[in-house]
């Protein structure tokens, strides 16, 4: 399989939001700045767009009605932090950030982590849209046939509602970073935590192999850490493309996904060699540099024929 | 090096400690029953134990003073399910069991992990004890000099108090499983989770490979997905001592260890073949057969000089 290559300053998001992804890390490479602020900058947008429905603001609730963000910042193995089941605090990104610099720590969840983003200096708000309420409303309606606790048990996750942002960024230095940030899958069971705040499910840098970030149903890509294997397989040598497709297939065999479930994963050399692939067709990877800014299909899809 | 290689059944525990889940484990296996109950029973038996500080029940609390639970248990890639920053409910590993055998999900965190464990008829109750409760009260006398914000963010883990109970068994019928469950650093940051709970950082298990378990320092696993890269290591074809090097030197190299720190681990293939490793010395295995039954020193010692 053929390997692209884009000369960095790059930057690679997940879906079609990841053009804004892209939009905000680009000025910061653009302006010679470094790639962990282009990663979390990239976040950052997308979490403050309250349009985008799995991400940040405005992102679907839980089978409760909360909004519960997960994140995860990597710049290396040593260089990492992360929070799970965040509510009330934006931006999960930056907090993610924070973990990283001011703890010994690489995750904090729940109140606990809430707890930090306070002493940080964050502001309390609230995350739950109007248009996400009433969509958590309306999904409510539809399943109150079964008690709180067996809808909570048996709620099957919305199709179009887990896509994470994720963005893998080269700077002009050649400094390799990436950041990913998701509200999880709509109407989740309270509590549920997926891949894109667990180092190596989500995201994963390794600054002497490259990166990959992975979206998707995160149970998929948690059971064979997706985005781990990716860079193992490209540190023995395996092109973007082929790592990808090593975890596709891992995943696919190991995992048996239902239908309906998408896994997608980009990857990223440090030499400016990626690659995107998914499970089915749909995804979409948005790809920037100083020559090039484009939506586009990913060049692995390993089942052509759904 | 020379493989050690056991004729199933048998259970593999870490610690001291891991006689006592050895024992519970043991009695399932010895009946002709499944590695799943038998690492579950094992891990179960460590929880219950008041003196163990580490573990469930008698672990020591977080710096505000709550203890906190994370568990894993998996048999399969499809076939696992894990609680992390679980207050007031025991035991976590037949929690996390429920998570694999009623979710669709891998991981529940927090509140909704408790709501989960109330819904599921798991009793509430203290899991402080006495001498936890002074020993933290002592704690916070001898960091008193910062705030409450300054002290919860600078807390050093204390040494002793990192030490998980992993368990690996495989069964007369040749089944593989793992469980691993842990209260995390004595003292913690609120919130913070550890590599015990997460899919191929503190445990991992492929019934086409093997398993391995991990414990120690869990920030240094969890930025190498340290028991997931022992399995990879086993997958192309390494003896368990030798993917437990790799684990060991990827740690040593790329996540910058503190002398105190340590790591450790054990890896079964499911042949039998099993192998444990640490940074330091100070690690035990505990290991039971229907031919053995002793605590003994890990083959592997990465930094022998310590």
């Amino acid at each position: 399989m053929e390997t692209s290559v884009l000369q960095p300053p790059l930057i690679l998001s997940t879906w079609h939001f990841g053009r804004i992804a892209n939009r905000s890390g680009w000025a910061v490479l653009s302006q010679g700045g470094n790639a962990l602020d282009a990663a979390e900058a990239g976040c950052r947008a997308v979490e403050e767009d309250p349009s985008v429905t799995s991400v940040g603001l405005g992102g679907y609730p839980d089978a409760a009605g909360e909004v519960t963000l997960d994140a995860l910042i990597m710049a290396a193995p040593h260089r990492c932090g992360a929070v799970a089941c965040l509510r009330d605090y934006l931006p999960a990104i930056s907090i993610a950030r924070r973990v990283m610099e001011k703890t010994p720590h690489v995750l904090l969840a729940g109140p606990g982590a809430e707890a930090f983003a306070a002493a940080e200096g964050f502001p309390r708000r609230s995350l739950l849209t109007r248009e996400a309420r009433e969509a958590w409303e309306r999904w409510k309606r539809e399943h109150k046939s079964g008690s709180g606790d067996k809808l909570a048990h048996d709620n099957s996750p919305g199709q179009e509602a887990h896509d994470t942002i994720g963005v893998l960024a080269i700077d002009g230095a050649g400094r390799i970073a990436g950041g990913c940030s998701t509200s999880g899958l709509a109407f989740k069971l309270p509590g549920r935590v997926g891949d894109s705040p667990l180092v190596g499910h989500g995201l994963y840098v390794d600054p002497d192999v490259g990166g990959a970030v992975g979206t998707g149903h995160g149970e998929l890509i948690m059971r064979v850490c997706g985005t781990f294997l990716i860079v193992e397989e490209m540190r023995r040598g395996a092109s973007p493309a082929d790592a990808i497709k090593v975890a596709l297939e891992r995943l696919n065999c190991q995992c048996r996904p239902d239908p309906r479930q998408q896994a997608a994963f980009i990857a990223l050399r440090c030499d400016g060699a990626w690659s995107a692939g998914c499970l089915r067709k749909g995804f979409q990877v948005a790809v920037r540099s100083a020559t090039v800014d484009i939506l586009t299909e990913p060049d692995v899809v390993l089942m052509e024929g759904d």
